[in-house]
């Protein structure tokens, strides 16, 4: 089936309304977008410091930060907005031009993340330690591709 | 029981060692409350987008934001170190030099947040108005003091 044009146009449409309509200007979405990463950051280096023996293993306190964690990785990727492209940050203009590839690095990570939230569930250390180091290598794989 | 003087200030040097800790630098710590604030402000204005009518009311979304808002509004407070008083932000002085009053704002709009989840949970759009003006109300106050 083939959609009539002015349908699809219309949809398509609609649809970037709604992306759009989170965010009141291109600013709003860098902002957002960078703040998401940020508290990310924080707590996913919490979980590091803990899976590499720096500070000592306290399961309550992993999976509270592993819980910020999840639930903030799955926000800044909207914030990447076309309109955004042309505004200082450290994004790479390959995050635009190879939009499919860098939504596959988002999902490796998201994977991974899923992984060491299992593990993190387990209380154990070993298993955590691993799973941390993989998800660290897939943020590292996308920082090196498509962050300045 | 009065404990031994010596003990207490170790005791009170660790904790604050501790939740030194969480942020590298103060202006770390800085970007990372102002990131909460951001990202949570985003999805609170989703909330009150649709607990006034200008998007339609779909309660899963609407269940979505609020699990995200109210993840994010326990972080911010752990940014506003001693440390951070000298940097630029928004935050006034009185943050520090009436700390109980700035944490008890902060204990308010928890609670307006947890009753306005609640109302969320319901389905009842009138309840989740109004839980949502008494919300936006408390963070109103708590600006109106705090920020410049």
């Amino acid at each position: 089936m083939k959609l009539p044009a002015a349908l699809l146009a219309a949809a398509l449409l609609a649809t970037a309304g709604a992306a759009q309509a989170q965010f009141r200007t291109p600013q709003d979405a860098v902002d957002y977008r960078q703040g998401a990463f940020n508290v990310m950051g924080n707590h996913f280096g919490r979980v590091g410091a803990m899976a590499n023996g720096r500070v000592p293993f306290d399961a309550a306190v992993l999976q509270q930060n592993m819980a910020i964690v999840l639930t903030l990785s799955r926000l800044p990727w909207a914030g990447f907005t076309p309109d955004t492209q042309a505004l200082p940050s450290k994004a790479k203009p390959v995050v635009w031009s190879e939009r499919a590839r860098f939504d596959a690095a988002a999902q490796d990570t998201a994977r991974a993340l899923t992984a060491l939230n299992a593990a993190a569930l387990t209380n154990d250390l070993a298993a955590v330690r691993r799973a941390f180091g993989e998800t660290a290598a897939s943020c590292k794989a996308c920082h090196d591709n498509f962050r300045d």
